[in-house]
């Protein structure tokens, strides 16, 4: 398997680049370059790699559905006696070189569109919380339709959400077709970037992608060009697929919806406690979904998403925050690139109900750890509490200045004679002794600088006197500003009758 | 200048030393090994390494004292026509040369010494918080030398800070003499892990370390293994000396009591705004401070403590907690460990007043930043808040956690054919489809992963339940419980009672 050179151009147009997308007066924005932690070596990264393969032609995957089954056996995979299909490391290494290195996630608004893989990191959401932090009683409740779409149009308006997939569940919404199409519409009047959601079922497809058509003025015209990416989890772990989610996926490529395949193995209970017997397994799941996409459609895109889920294994609850999930999702993206593939991971997680230090620490650290290591898509990244159970308006903003801080670090020491500046030294030096106010200071202040709003910079008398707010409360006012804004008037009048025709939107 | 190469040994004899340390059962102890993170390329690091030699070697450093300036001058610098002493680039390369490598901080319990040097990190503490979180009010207010003692009784029984620098200054002890021997008194009093203070006058050093003969037992025995490590910041940026703080290297070198040497430049006051200037002249001046205690004593023991310190141009205020002081800090380790001196830098730093998210992303950032970089002393880490103005107890123990994960995320991915594990996922699934309870899954339970003890893990209704707790209150109850311990007995009554004869003791 010839390993992928992860960086093309050197670091010099990679500052170009940056450079670019900093006309506006963004120091930071998103789809900063990552990849400069390690965290396995060369060795590692060939051993797993090899060994993932090994699995794949060795155990392979079961309860592989007939029409599947079928397209692998075409290709060459073959079948063992007790059913499993396995794939021959050929077919696994021709499937990973077929498949698009980067390709573009388009939003409603294509200048809202992203363009991924390399070592390019976005953060996003990737959730589907039960409960929502209700922003009047600060505690948890079911979330609900009007949740949905309050989340979505309170996150059109932040930076570093580069797509977003619906955060929270409407559990208000009990019939599993309307949770669909209401859960989509909800997206659409919401926001105009890429956006996700998840199937229930193949046949809620083509009747979604109809209502898409509605709004976009005619049969047809979303497939053109998809803004709404579908999350699909194929695999049952360990190494076995799921027959719904298969046939979604074959529904979703009928419609030209890209594909996010995550695997979600949690570590002890469907896949290895040993960190590396965890990242082996699932890279062999998360390929094996890479062989179903191709099979069905050579080249098609799909973001490989593996995302390694820690268990506390004292309670066999999911855990969201620890250093384990740092690792292991910074070593999935790592091997992700390696490969050349569009690397999904989660991250930015968190155990903390309440909005506090464990809830900041938590984030701070798995969010940090995967961007370095050149995730591409962080999931999971904005918003989302309590081991993924909970979402929160208040999150969102918090997250989205700490985001700038994570594409700050990303965005590096750009080095050069100008930025060196011996000569400013010099001046200062023998000057007034201070560099306070001189044209290269002002000059960097707003081009190298991020300074944040939420982020208390004051002195503790302050902060005293000003009743000792945290950044909880601050956002809980700022979020609750923001959601007095009217409707964004993304869906026209006349599309939002036509579908509010056909189809029974709750909203 | 050659460069070191930064790991000797490989990786696997990394793992090993992380499971020879590893002989209780924490998954995560300090001295990890970091350097995976690096931000610079090696490029970047000669280009800026090559800058700050010619800053020394065209610029150099003003307001020198004669006394210095005659041994630079023996050993081969010049003075400019304008009284500024230069050193030439061979000086310089020769000094980093002689400087060691690697040495212990001793406890005054040898069990508790550390080594420093390579990319083994650790975290510890560094402050000079004029403010107190209080326990009881929940404000703060100033700091007294009964907060001093608490906080080093306290942090005594935490894991993860290595060594413990004063954190506050007592500001109820007003003459400077008093402070500088109450505070070692308070240090000594409290713990047996390497500490470390700041001398106000070079004059207070003889009789400090007097009282320190007298609790090791007879004149001369502190010095010959010295658990007291002094913080000096000999250069006033941007590069020149300070007369007080280059009589206090001389006097602690008399007496054997080992230096780190902090280099503090505030971006776009006392150095360049633009991040790689900032580094050039930030390394030139902490090189200044490696070559004054190399002329004075060759091969004496120093941390190389470069801390890039960031302003808020808006305000001129410094800040602790943004992503421009986690890339710069990354950079520093990194640049540090280039040239093999043992790296300080300052991380794990927070604006916030309140324990609250930012505090904990401020920090969760900047500190992976600064270990992932392989950061050999990471100051400032533990107990601080409010941009270094505060410190608090309850931060210390969230703190302390908090490097648990790092630690961890650090220790990374073990890879090995019984750490991949094949025949255990072929048998899981083939078996019971699971890995609940298997022995691989029990024997990795306890040795690879962390489990926190103040971080809530469980499900929102339990929470709610409790009374919505966030993590700050659960500390508070905690810090206090452990408060109520008697003094930890660590200074004989005899010794007391001669230390209370000669010194004006206010504890």
């Amino acid at each position: 398997m010839k390993q992928q050179t992860r960086r093309s151009g050197g670091r010099a147009s990679r500052h170009e680049h940056r450079a670019s997308t900093t006309s506006t007066p963004n120091p930071a924005p998103p789809g900063q370059i990552g990849g400069l932690y390690k965290p396995l070596t060369p060795a590692d990264i060939d051993r797993l790699i090899t060994a993932a393969f090994t699995l794949l032609e060795t155990l392979g995957m079961g309860e592989v559905p007939d029409g599947l089954a079928n397209l692998f056996i075409a290709k060459g995979a073959t079948r063992r006696p007790d059913g499993r299909i396995i794939f021959p490391r050929s077919l696994t290494e021709d499937i990973i070189a077929m498949a698009p290195r980067r390709f573009t996630l388009h939003g409603r608004d294509d200048h809202r569109s992203i363009e991924i893989g390399g070592d390019t990191v976005h953060f996003g959401t990737g959730g589907a919380a039960v409960q929502t932090l209700d922003l009047d009683s600060g505690d948890y409740r079911p979330s609900t339709l009007q949740d949905l779409y309050d989340f979505t149009r309170l996150q059109d308006r932040l930076n570093n959400v580069s797509w977003f997939t619906r955060c929270c569940v409407a559990t208000d919404v009990p019939d599993n077709f309307d949770l669909d199409v209401n859960t989509v519409y909800a997206l659409l009047r919401g926001t105009t970037k890429p956006v996700a959601t998840s199937f229930t079922l193949a046949e809620h497809v083509a009747p979604i992608v109809k209502m898409l058509d509605i709004a976009e003025g005619g049969e047809g015209a979303f497939s053109k060009r998809p803004y709404v990416k579908a999350h699909i989890s194929p695999v049952i772990s360990p190494l076995r697929f799921g027959e719904d989610a298969v046939d979604v996926t074959f529904a979703c490529i009928r419609h030209n919806i890209p594909i996010s395949c995550i695997t979600a193995a949690q570590s002890g209970a469907t896949a290895p406690a040993t960190l590396a017997g965890f990242l082996v397994q699932s890279l062999a799941e998360t390929l094996a979904s890479l062989i179903m996409v191709n099979v069905i459609s050579p080249g098609y895109p799909m973001v490989f998403s593996n995302w390694p889920l820690v268990i506390d294994l004292r309670t066999g609850a999911f855990s969201g925050g620890g250093g384990e999930t740092a690792i292991l999702n910074a070593a999935s993206a790592q091997l992700s690139n390696a490969l050349g593939l569009p690397s999904g991971v989660a991250s930015s997680m968190t155990d903390a109900k309440s909005i506090d230090a464990q809830y900041g620490v938590e984030k701070g650290v798995t969010a940090l750890a995967a961007a370095l290591a050149g995730g591409n898509l962080i999931y999971e990244s904005s918003g989302m509490t309590a081991a993924l159970l909970g979402a929160s308006f208040e999150s969102f903003l918090i997250d989205d200045e700490m985001h700038s801080a994570i594409y700050r670090t990303l965005r590096g020491v750009e080095v050069s004679d100008e930025t060196i500046g011996l000569q400013a030294i010099e001046e200062a030096v023998l000057g007034d002794g201070h560099f306070l106010g001189h044209s290269q200071t002002m000059a960097a202040m707003e081009r190298d600088y991020v300074y944040p709003d939420l982020a208390d910079r004051n002195p503790p008398i302050s902060w005293s006197e000003g009743g000792r707010q945290d950044i909880w409360a601050r956002a809980n006012q700022r979020a609750k500003t923001m959601l007095l804004e009217p409707d964004p008037g993304y869906l026209s009048k006349a599309a939002d009758e036509a579908i509010r025709e056909k189809f029974n939107i709750l909203l």
